[in-house]
């Protein structure tokens, strides 16, 4: 026992480890140049505004967080212990990715100006992988450490809880934030005022380039530190259920090999001045994924050599693995526009903004089907695999493809967050006056960090798919393990596997618990009209807030009155906290009222639904959005008579950005809330699971 | 024994006295006088053309509907012969009342030219309430007629299989239909040419005009004609388990009770001249439902008066029927003019299209939130008060909820096509040229048509979902009761009430179940994407025709030239027939897959997935488009400064104008579709539910 304990050292040191590189990442970042003093300048507006939204968010948050802490201190101290934490990796994590980020802008446009594409790439990436690095570290070392005092996978799923009730206040914040300075900016600057993206003239510009960090930076990051952490605890949960101390402690090692090969497969992602940045980010995470199935390929077959389960369950981790590269693959089908789905969009706007719509709806709604179907069979095929020995070790599979998918998401979060850092340096290049190559070299950079958002896109949902499934396993093991609720009558005893057991049985011919799939299946849907709504409620009043600029400060329009960059800041950062709220109070509230209104298998089926529809909608949104985004852009690079015919605007172009603007707030606010939604669902639930006497 | 099938006479002659009752109604509304030349000749080319798409759906159907009959022949020869009398009910229903619909257009117009708004909702109240009591009667009696001659509820559940099959092409095929012809007649007439609505200029305005029949009428005909049978046998197999024979029949005879009500109450639906006919349309609905419940408790508490569970059921039956007013209330309020939801979206038009369409979007995500939680409370409800006396009751009381909510059926349905029927007299009297007071009286009758229309697709969408329900626990029966399924291992022993049983467990624990869900959660949106895409398909082609006749037939806009009508018609028909085929394939084809591929349990997890997603996109689908809708009508209204400011069309109206168009195939071609395609799914797992050994 003692010295298998040693394993979860494994795990705190790697996490450990990671922080470390992530650090070490973070100091040679920062000797790099930051370029021309105007550079300097803008990057610190930026960076000043990303951290006064997080500083405000959090402080926002800081009640709620209590007062759940107080309340699990009186169901268990560990509980209210590991919340805390959790809460509190979660927002470390943000800290750091949005100080690396935010301080890596201007030295990526400083690095394309004096040195060149493969420099920009690499300051950029760097940046990115302190970001994934921070994400997996914390949530690897959080875990392992927690672990190890509490020697208990079942009192340390608050961590998971913390983590996922941060993440969906900073999915949502960062969502409207992101979408109401980008809408203010570009109705009010580009089309009112006829002035370009990015231009400093633009009061709203410093918070449009804040907005794409706290949205796709720390929002994307808060929801994979989540992902991360509840499926390494549903795993563990599992595994120790069937496997002792040795099955706890396999996911947290998968999860060290995963964030080793992480590490290594940064210093993959190198490209030459006239490279493909493309390809170079393609092999880092290929060789991470690779490394990764090795890795495990042996831990599996060694700590499984008794149970004959080894191969199994490494297939399951392997699924999950896959999983990853096909539902990145269909997100960019879908959302590419080089593909036939956007070209269709783009080809529907010929004939007006009505059905550019249509098409756009069309193309959210048919791609739902086919990652659908990828995730049922990964779920089949994890199931099957690791059922081959015994059929006990079934749900074991699902929770490691889970982990599997997880294992690199350092890599793909310092992908992901490379994207907002290349885009930022082009806003420097444009706000700074760089010379026109530069913006040029940054907008290939630009235009790869879209490619990566959008596989970032499908992997945060695709993992939260399967978040949601393990942790609905766990719940029910939870929930069967307690003598209290076999007492109680909520369970039922079922021959399973030859011998008589206590078991939840969640049948669908229980009445509850179609009313509580019904429930759950609804809850999505309401959660993404209120985050819709929000967008455009918070936008609004930036653009009244960036028309009032344009009307009294006098020669803003000729550069030599210089606009209130902090007041729009100011207004985007209040719009979002406050709009954050209710969203936030319904996903932690639905549940404890089915849970203990309705009882422990109306909450099962609340899960599921809520589970389904939520990633249905997900792909719905995030998908449409991308392809009406890409649409658009397929337009701008000048096919279908690009912006202007004949120096007048291009109707086209014109009904293109139409589906753009109604997809915004589809692809960056309501789609991504989805994923912590129904993490957080699962993270409670685990939590009451056992109190729900009925 | 002998004695209680007496009872099915009685459903069989109610049937038949509602069918007998329409006909004689039919026949004294075509005493009425059809006005001038002019009117009878649009009427009859409207009826024509409406005609000609029948036989041609119907047409189309034989070989596949051939197919079918043979393979269930070598099922079971009654199978075979009740899904054919099932398919050829729903294609009589859709016949008796296309007919009786177009044949009083005219003869409404020419009521409110010759008498006044009175006479005119009578007549076209009588020819909707033909249409309402051939659906109601033709289904009663079809399933009366077999179970007398099989006497056996579970052979004879192929008619409604029959019926579903038809109905899913008839709501496909009718909605691309009527939004085809609609968008061709709008966007090359009114938008292209600026002639008004139902101008007789225009080639597609008599296409537009039979779009509204085979659409509003066939197509919501036919879909509660399905939910008739399907919730009637699914009720009669599980009341046949639960109590023998008097169980079977009990759902009839309600059935028979709701029959003769809708009967008496259409007798009160009457108006004075400057009377309210929206008040005297809910005296007639709310007269069908008080008698109705009336009878029901008599019938319930003497049926079941040796068990004691008379009120409880009669209960389930009451909370069907007050589902059957909420939900449509619901619909009114999202969907209606002068509540809050459309209000903002009109308010939100003043910053464009885009932001139109978001609030548009947001409104129908919103609109599912309290019509779930209304299901859901109604299938608790329901469940509660029949599992008072003997907990074995509680899934009868579902299906007899789903009962009392179709019960009225014929009343609905009588006030639905009451709607289309005052839309053509308006269009004819348009194109007629017709004194102005005589639209005036017909866009009044119009006006309630619009919100009865809401009323019925609420109806439809909730009937719809309480049939699925009703039908998966018939599903779950049928299996449960194999003893092949048995003996093959697909069933499991379980401790019931005390003893021991044979049940499918379709536990959510289950990975096969989940996978299950994930498929069927899936499928909904991929066919609303496929309709979605068909509609803009088949209006290309509209569009297309209707500008070349413009172009090439001269003297067509000074009314020389004699536009070519019947081509327009003809495109729709083809283009309608044509897209139907693969979402119909489709919603036959991936249950049988699913079934036979992986199994029972996989089955039921699709059903229910598909049912909850299915429902939500029909609520989010509906109440979006026609928020829509109405948001553009408030405008239109005069409101926000009307369709034009100064001579000049208002840019408020204009975005309007796009929202509207965008939720058309919403509203009226994708939502509708999903309403007969959980039903086909669950009417097919009911056949095929004995034969899938894993």
């Amino acid at each position: 026992m003692q010295e298998s304990m040693q394993l979860a050292w494994i795990g705190a040191a790697s996490g450990a480890a990671a922080l470390l590189f992530a650090l070490f990442t973070m100091a040679s970042v920062l000797k790099e140049s930051m370029g021309t003093p105007k550079m300097k300048e803008i990057s610190e507006a930026i960076q000043e505004g990303a951290m006064a939204y997080l500083n405000r968010q959090y402080k926002t948050l800081i009640p709620f967080a209590l007062i759940i802490t107080v309340l699990l201190y009186f169901v268990a101290a560990p509980m209210a212990i590991s919340f805390l934490v959790g809460a509190i990796c979660s927002a470390i994590a943000g800290y750091i990715g949005m100080n690396s980020t935010t301080k890596s802008n201007a030295r990526t446009a400083e690095a394309a100006r004096s040195v060149g594409l493969g420099k920009a790439l690499n300051v950029s990436f760097r940046a990115g992988a302190v970001m994934g690095l921070s994400v997996a570290g914390l949530g690897l070392l959080g875990v392992s450490a927690l672990f190890i005092i509490f020697e208990n996978a079942t009192v340390i799923n608050s961590f998971a809880f913390g983590a996922s009730a941060i993440a969906f206040f900073a999915r949502v914040g960062g969502g409207i934030y992101t979408k109401a300075a980008d809408v203010g900016a570009d109705l009010v600057g580009k089309v009112e005022a006829g002035i370009p993206e990015d231009d400093p003239r633009n009061p709203a510009t410093i918070a449009d380039n804040v907005g794409d960090n706290v949205g796709d930076t720390a929002g994307m990051g808060a929801d994979l530190f989540e992902s991360y952490a509840a499926t390494t605890i549903a795993a563990m949960i599992l595994g120790n259920s069937l496997f002792g101390l040795k099955g706890a402690l396999f996911p947290m090692v998968v999860g060290a090999i995963g964030i080793i090969a992480s590490i290594i497969g940064t210093f993959f992602v190198r490209t030459s001045e006239d490279g493909n940045p493309q390809a170079a980010l393609n092999v880092g995470l290929w060789a991470t994924n690779f490394m990764t199935a090795i890795g495990v390929y042996f831990l599996s077959t060694w700590t499984f050599a008794k149970e004959g389960v080894g191969i199994g369950i490494f297939l399951a981790v392997l699924t999950g693995l896959i999983v990853n590269v096909v539902v990145g693959m269909l997100t960019e089908y879908y959302t590419s526009n080089s593909k036939a789905p956007c070209m269709r969009i783009a080809e529907a706007s010929k004939t007006g903004p009505a059905t550019n719509v249509i098409h756009g709806l069309a193309v959210g709604l048919e791609s739902v089907f086919i990652p659908m179907l990828v995730f049922a069979l990964a779920i089949w095929f994890a199931f099957w695999t690791a059922s081959w020995v015994d059929a006990k070790y079934a749900i074991f599979g699902i929770a490691m493809a889970a982990m599997g998918m997880l294992s690199t998401a350092g890599m793909v979060v310092a992908m992901d967050s490379f994207g907002p850092v290349a885009d930022n340096a082009g806003g420097i290049a444009e706000m700074a006056e760089l010379p026109h190559e530069v913006r040029e070299k940054t907008d290939k950079l630009d235009a790869v960090g879209n490619t990566t958002a959008a596989i970032a896109k499908g992997f945060a949902i695709g993992s939260a798919a399967l978040t949601a499934l393990a942790l609905f396993q766990a719940y029910i093991d939870e929930v069967t393990r307690s003598v209290a609720l076999q007492q109680a009558g909520v369970l039922t005893k079922v021959t399973e596997h030859g011998k008589e057991v206590w078991t939840l049985v969640v049948n669908l011919n229980d009445p509850m618990v179609i009313v509580g799939i019904f429930i759950g299946g609804a809850v999505p849907f309401l959660v993404a009209a209120i985050t819709m709504r929000a967008v455009g409620d918070a936008a609004f009043g930036m653009v009244n807030e960036v028309r009032r600029q344009f009307r009294e400060i006098p020669g803003i329009m000729e550069g030599t009155g210089k606009p209130d960059y902090a007041r729009c800041v100011s207004i985007a950062t209040g719009a979002a906290i406050s709009k954050m709220v209710a969203p936030g109070i319904l996903a932690v509230g639905v549940p404890l009222v089915v849970g203990f209104g309705l009882g422990a298998k109306a909450l099962a089926g609340f899960l599921t639904g809520m589970t389904a529809t939520g990633v249905l909608l997900a792909l719905f949104l995030a998908n449409a959005g991308g392809a009406w985004d890409n649409a658009k852009k397929y337009i701008e690079a000048g096919n279908m008579g690009g912006k202007k015919i004949d120096g007048k605007p291009n109707p086209i172009h014109q009904a293109a950005v139409i589906g753009d603007t109604v997809g915004d707030p589809c692809k960056d606010t309501s789609g991504p809330a989805m994923n912590p939604l129904i993490k957080v669902a699962g993270t409670i639930s685990l939590i009451i699971g056992p109190l729900l006497f009925r």
